[in-house]
């Protein structure tokens, strides 16, 4: 790359008069697809912070910013004291021939009353009925959906739609929605989305469901899953008749080894904010994890169920921007408008993009299309916009009530995955009783909980309560009243 | 049963002073549910029309009327001169041995541009573009679209729908969409529906694949359709891994020998307006189908693609009210609203419920919520009984507009299926020229049409040329327009 004069992709910063945020993101979509396209070839040197800040005549906390979130998304690598890097992880490091395979998952039973990310279907509780405070994770606050404003993009949609939409739909999805989303995704998660690559389907249930036929008409038979991760992953593609196996992750991500011994040739994760733990994948992990799947030939579901919300930085840019023909990017409005649109995306491989068309022709022939007439008004409007940063902001303070409220009632829990989403997890110390007890005690209390053993098969041995706690359906002070609740319960403060 | 004093059904009568109308379709409903009850036992014979006037202090007239509704339906049977009896035709007739195989149709390639009762998707036309009258079927009116009712229901639903209703859905539809259905599909198409056995799905195309999985998952490999039928059924079933057998019809229905040799223990049909044929079948072979699913232990997919929509007297009930337990009942708005909903209903066996339930939920977890809630108050209001007439009656128009425009320029032309539904089966004589040349002059004067060919095995080699003609989605003038420029292509009047 030029390292004098002025880098290619200046071109597209905004004018020196914009605000710095603004200058900041650009600067950053700028290194993004120069990376992308080839013309920061992998393992190219970038210019120190100072030098890019100078030769684009922005501020030098601009430049590192920029350099510290395409780090985190996989895009650059920094090593310390000798710069920053185009490229992740080297390429073949994790392929090694261990044998270690996951658990074999069959044709799921058992497992019904754990929710997930792609669903909020809620089991019965040990407790039974009586429920005060529910801290199971998978539903947002529907009191937060903007009635007024989508009633108004209602009228306004029946009032201008011709009716040839209103006939048999494109299995793909409205044009308008689909040109919408690209751009939205584009700006928010860092995909490289194509309308003509993007899919409207009904969630990421629905994503996953299209793609477990794909693979199993390719002859593909299992699919790796996170361990912990969701249940109802393994539901969904069983349904498709593909089996799952468990694939240990570690503070960094999906561990490489058994990856690699697990002989699957499709994965689905979670890597923005992982469910349920919490962690956003290391650059390294995300790298290795492309360099597996294009070794195996094989592919990458990427459930981005929560990538908008992240409370204390900006939002790590999503995986499927670093190889979007191995990745198939999956979101939804269920955590950001409400699950009962059944409304969703994916952005799909060009490799595959014609069976999944099909599938989902055969499957509905395509999706409703008046709320898709209104999430498109909506998108192009900035009214989606808006709706992501009311739901933020109330999420925020949800979770920082709930982190209150354990410090204040059960000191000495140590809680994790807080940075983003809807739920963090908690380990309690085992002095509250042990983990039988102490959810036999908490729902004698009225409170719903759900501990994190139920997704996925680790059973640590220690005597500390760890808990999947969903709180962004929760006001403030239910929040802090259901912590009070299983406090008293248990003997806590 | 009693020929003397009050028969059993009396009570279910409205007061003498009610419209002779309502009296009657409560007379109807009143038998129904005493065959159906068994309270009249199959080979009951009826008191004289006369007699039971007298009974239930009626006219005459009207219990005529019911015993030909129900005779049509299969409930009863009339043998000239002998009276009318409870049941279709006598048990274990058909089930001969005869080894006729329909052909089988493997995972459907070619025939991706004929359009059928399930979907109106259509491929290119042979002429290319510059299409002026598009005579192809499947499309209803969609200028009909009741917009401004329809958004004043859904501002209604978003001012009174609870929170929770925004949530994940009830894989199975909205609890007050499955209880308006249900009652508007008892009272309008005679069918039994419990609202517990009735899923809300995306239509028929979704409900053949629902079917189609559970099915495959049974362990059955193929599936019976009609000959001629709707292509789209194969392509549906195929994505199920189902085969599908064409079977042949005669004027009257499927024939039972065929059926009963083709090996196949599920079957699609259309039996109230048949696609293409247009007949409706008769009631023997109604009763003939469902011995022979009885017989096979199998089951019966009813495609009501257009059973609402009769012009000439009131619709045949469907086939579903006559063996809830062997037949799978799907419906939709497509043909009453608008296709872009994607918005429909089954009526499942008690056998199958749980199985078709769970798929749904795999594929989609439900409907989305808004329409669902809309469709509701439009049931429950008479909105949509509203529609179903304002529909009823402009298609009716554009079908005499076709009839009259054929008669005037293409003389000699027999038309059948005219009775109901959206389009009718054209014959026109050889004379006006062979198939292809007058196909291809058709589009050339760019008129779009669809040869009856194209739905089947069958190819009549007297040189007619057979037309499945579309009209609904027409006007009158567009209709005798279409019909005028095809007659001077082809050298007509």
């Amino acid at each position: 790359m030029r390292s004098h004069g002025q880098p290619a992709w200046e071109l597209l910063l905004p004018a020196a008069g914009a605000p710095a945020r603004r200058r900041g993101l650009a600067l950053q979509e700028a290194l993004r697809k120069a990376v992308r396209s080839g013309r920061l070839a992998a393992g190219t040197r970038l210019p120190s912070t100072r030098a890019l800040a100078a030769d684009l005549g922005v501020s030098r906390g601009l430049v590192t910013e920029a350099y510290e979130q395409l780090t985190a998304e996989g895009y650059l690598r920094s090593d310390r004291g000798s710069g920053t890097w185009v490229g992740g992880a080297a390429r073949g490091r994790h392929t090694g021939s261990t044998r270690a395979r996951g658990v074999v998952q069959g044709p799921v039973g058992g497992e019904t009353t754990a929710s997930g990310p792609v669903s909020g279907v809620s089991g019965p509780l040990p407790g039974g009925s009586g429920v005060r405070v529910d801290f199971r994770p998978g539903t947002p606050d529907l009191s937060l959906f903007p009635r007024s404003a989508w009633s108004t993009a209602q009228r306004a949609v029946l009032a201008r739609l011709p009716h040839p939409a209103l006939g048999y739909p494109d299995p793909r999805g409205l044009a308008e929605l689909r040109e919408a989303l690209a751009g939205m995704l584009t700006r928010r998660r860092g995909v490289v989305a194509d309308p003509e690559r993007l899919v409207v389907c009904s969630g990421v249930a629905q994503a996953s469901t299209l793609l477990g036929f794909v693979l199993r008409a390719r002859g593909l038979d299992a699919i790796g899953v996170e361990d912990p991760g969701s249940p109802e992953h393994g539901r969904l593609f069983a349904s498709t008749g593909l089996a799952t196996v468990w694939l240990p992750l570690d503070e960094q991500g999906l561990r490489p080894e058994p990856l690699a011994g697990s002989g699957v040739r499709a994965v689905v994760v979670t890597p923005s904010h992982q469910f349920p733990s919490g962690i956003s994948w290391s650059a390294e992990r995300r790298a290795a994890l492309l360099d597996w799947a294009r070794a195996v030939d094989g592919y990458v579901l990427e459930d981005d169920y929560d990538g908008d919300f992240r409370y204390d930085r900006a939002p790590v840019g999503a995986l499927q921007g670093l190889d979007p023909e191995r990745v198939v990017y999956a979101g939804s409005v269920s955590k950001s408008l409400a699950p009962g649109l059944r409304l969703g995306w994916m952005l799909v491989p060009e490799a595959l993009l014609g069976e999944v068309v099909e599938r989902k022709r055969t499957m509905d022939l395509g999706n409703p299309v008046l709320d898709q007439a209104v999430l498109a008004e909506f998108v192009a409007r900035g009214a989606y916009d808006r709706q992501l940063r009311r739901c933020q902001r109330a999420y925020r303070e949800r979770r920082d009530a709930l982190l209150a409220a354990l410090a204040e009632h059960l000191p000495g829990t140590r809680v994790s995955g807080i940075a983003a989403g809807l739920h963090v997890i908690a380990r309690v110390p085992g002095r509250y009783g042990p983990p039988e007890r102490f959810l036999a005690r908490a729902a004698e209390a009225g409170v719903a909980l759900r501990p994190l053993a139920e997704y996925g098969t680790e059973r640590p041995g220690d005597g500390d309560v760890r808990l999947v706690i969903g709180y962004a359906h929760l006001t403030p002070s239910a929040v802090a009243e259901g912590v009070r609740l299983v406090a008293k319960a248990v003997g806590g403060g």
